[in-house]
């Protein structure tokens, strides 16, 4: 074999090597939130934290070093392939071998730490107990972006972590104009529906939820003999490759929660169950293309499909089938109503596609503050208060409807939020390129056939992996830069046509 | 610090890291059986390879042979802790740097396609297929002995690694007696009890058995808060420490299968939850003493205790509630009976506990001759028949009721099964001790009141853990020299007074 190739399939096996490693430890992470039994955390996370380690030892060994300048010295020839592989390869060894160890294990330790704290905090409804926190958060995200060489812009060295590629002023620029044609759609939309409503299904039983959120997921794409579901207190989604686990939580009067929670998470699935695993697996090329991709894929099925007309044509009689008179107290306008319902609140994971962009455009602007120095911890409960008055017209009563609402922050996940909004965007403008492709899309979903759509995303983006990031993914998928515009469209045609007339 | 005690902390340190990480593979072997999607095995077993590697790297890392070598010199002064953390961890870090890692991947690759060779020769019920397989792995298991510098025994060498201390001399002395005692007891009990017979408590649903074993296994001592049950092919129970799992399975007309099945790994469970694991795990004094011992607390649950009268006192109301009307039908006696059924089968995992033990009798002899040489792999099957008409007075008509029928032999597991018997002359050898320092142990049980039992195992045994050999243990909590003669006469009480009147 040549000896670039020979270097290179190495690299290749080191990759695959790794990530088989953080998956045995993600599965571990997911049977604490599906199965642990009630005295076994201690246990469990010195589980986590043995393996986290022997990952470090493997992730940082000398000799992927020494592959990777052999493939990036003067004489080896490279194909797009290797460019790709090996460009993410560097990225995670310079972040295994820059950030010491003590470094690591003190921002484990202050994850764990800082955790605790922010529930009791959030608990008691006292910001003071949370606020060092926060700063001791702020300092240890400043001293690694300090280690990887961006002390210059440690909030630019956090979204490019999430996002390959994505800076402070490419996301300000997408959020300003956003933010621009979004707040005055919102006020009226807003306004037109009037008050929240309870949901008019009551009293579905577990077993038929998911009994019927089985049979969305697995029409809509995900395949159930390459991953499950079960119940989590927060749903989430897991895994890899050939085992993808996705997790939902049931309500008995709330079935929509559970149903859209599910869809949410099956959208995470299908898209890693589309990675091209067997063969890249570890590498860019089998790797999804950062948070805001991994985003669009859950809320582009979420909702753009799974809020449409075409979508509740085909499933809402089997909806019905579920309920003792199939629920005909409950007009078929009223359902697909209640599916789309829009009413502002505080907290960000109730809130619905009009407002939720809004709740995130908050966020990257305080992030943005926090980390240029404008903004102290000290100040963040009133400039929360101040912004949530300002974009969501809401008054906000107590920091546990405010601040001490998200968890990121209490484990360091800064530079986050803004990946859910530009998901946002991203499936927008996804959704309108394969609808000018397949304008009869809405019509396949009415006979319960997801497949031409599904085949899309699996060519455009999941068959890509992280060949590409996300703004050039984007751009060769849709022909154009990504834009707020789609996303503003999307909610205009949706929920204009249904609140404003 | 004295360098010897800081030497030996460090190498208490060190063992459970090993168990550690050894304890994340368990889990993933446990969710494999247990959780994992149809196409995910080839993902699996790349993660449980990967930590096998990872696992053999830090058992055999150079530093454990220094510690070792420190605390095993003239100068170190040690106390019987030391003694017994330091014997085993010679024994582990031996096998581990002995055992060259080639000889390792062939052994793991051919348990591999071993068990698939199995379970294709059994459902064709072809001995030839699976011949080679065996001659094979007797193979392996020579060299494995001869590495680990037994060449000369290497059935002794198997029974030993099983079982600490146990030699097939010793074994071979016990079961010669049992033998003698019990083929003549078996015989008639047999002749006595006639064909078997269905169960007589018919469907009970899953849900149902469900609750009355977790009320079961939960009243005898398993810890809910520290451990689970959940549903697999074939029961088994595995973890440590805070995170114990068992399995079972349900037989809509056979509640008692699942029953009986949860009580035995709850036996495992309970002694995995008492063993000193929060100061001690990884070390011999935090390790179970060997399978014959770990057996001895599942079967003196499974058998001594849910299959006694008092027990049955207790729970046959609280069995019958789950039926309308009580299950009238069935009386008092004959649910008994039921419990307690004899007949003599072909399959020793569906076989009652009087015949149970000529079972494994059958396959030591096999064992034994195989290794002397006695007994070429071609001769297996009609060995086996020949035994089976000596021992079980049955007539065997297919090998899938033969030498086709255990999965042991196909994986390398030789010298295991003698621990099944030993586990049953161990239980009855503490059963009749107990009984002696409580003869109200019965009544106890008639009372939902398991506690002076559980007390008086986690004392003598559980906090015990690898502290001795099960030969050394026996003695030490019984005063007696391990022998057959309780088990005799725990099946003459039970049996004869039920079937020979």
């Amino acid at each position: 074999m040549h000896p670039t190739k020979s270097a290179f399939e190495e690299l290749v096996v080191h990759l695959r090597r790794v990530q088989t490693l953080e998956s045995a430890a993600d599965l571990l992470g997911w049977d604490e939130q599906v199965n642990l039994p009630e005295l076994g955390a201690a246990q469990r996370g010195e589980q986590l934290a043995a393996l986290a380690e022997v990952i470090h030892g493997v992730s940082s060994a000398p000799r992927t070093g020494e592959l990777i300048a052999v493939l990036s010295g003067a004489g080896a020839e490279q194909t797009d392939d290797m460019r790709a592989v090996l460009a993410q390869a560097r990225r995670d060894y310079e972040r295994a071998t820059r950030l010491p160890v003590h470094f690591v294990r003190e921002k484990a330790t202050q994850a764990s730490h800082g955790y605790h704290a922010w529930a009791a905090a959030r608990a008691a409804g006292d910001f003071g107990k949370y606020a060092p926190v926060l700063e001791k958060n702020i300092d240890l995200a400043r001293r690694e972006a300090a280690y990887l060489g961006r002390s210059d812009a440690p909030y630019d060295h956090f979204l490019d972590y999430n996002d390959p590629g994505m800076t402070a002023s490419a996301v300000s620029r997408l959020f300003t104009e956003l933010k621009r044609d979004l707040l005055p759609l919102m006020r009226s939309i807003v306004a037109a529906a009037g008050p929240a409503q309870p949901s008019p299904l009551k009293g579905l039983t577990e077993e038929a939820q998911k009994s019927f959120l089985s049979d969305v997921t697995a029409r809509i794409g995900f395949d159930y003999r390459r991953g499950r579901i079960d119940v989590s207190l927060h749903p989430f989604c897991s895994g890899s490759g050939d085992d993808v686990r996705m997790t939902t939580r049931f309500k008995k009067d709330e079935p929509l929660d559970a149903l859209f929670s599910a869809i949410h998470e099956a959208g995470h699935g299908i898209y890693e169950q589309g990675l091209p695993a067997s063969r890249w697996r570890g590498t860019a090329l089998g790797m999804h293309a950062g948070m805001a991709v991994h985003e669009s894929q859950s809320r582009l099925w979420e909702n753009q499909v799974a809020r449409s007309r075409g979508f509740w044509r085909f499933f809402e009689p089997r909806l019905r089938a579920l309920f003792p008179g199939g629920a005909a107290e409950v007009g078929s306008e009223d359902l697909y109503r209640a599916i789309n319902a829009v009413a502002a609140t505080p907290i960000r994971v109730e809130s619905d596609e009009v407002t939720y962009n809004l709740h995130i455009i908050l966020r990257f602007e305080l992030e943005q503050r926090l980390f240029s120095g404008d903004l102290a911890v000290g100040g963040l409960p009133a400039a929360w208060r101040e912004l949530a008055r300002e974009l969501l017209g809401l008054e906000i009563s107590s920091d546990r409807e405010g601040v001490l609402q998200d968890v990121h922050w209490s484990g360091g996940a800064f530079g986050y939020f803004p990946s859910y909004c530009l998901g946002n965007m991203i499936a927008s403008q996804l959704w309108y390129r394969a609808l000018s492709q397949r304008p009869a899309l809405e019509e396949d979903f009415a006979r319960g056939d997801f497949s031409w759509l599904l085949q899309w995303l699996r060519e455009n983006v999941h068959a890509q992996g992280r060949r590409w990031d996300a703004l050039t993914l984007v751009k060769r998928v849709t022909g154009e830069d990504l834009s707020p515009q789609p996303l503003v469209r999307y909610l205009r045609e949706r929920y204009g046509s249904l609140y404003l007339g």
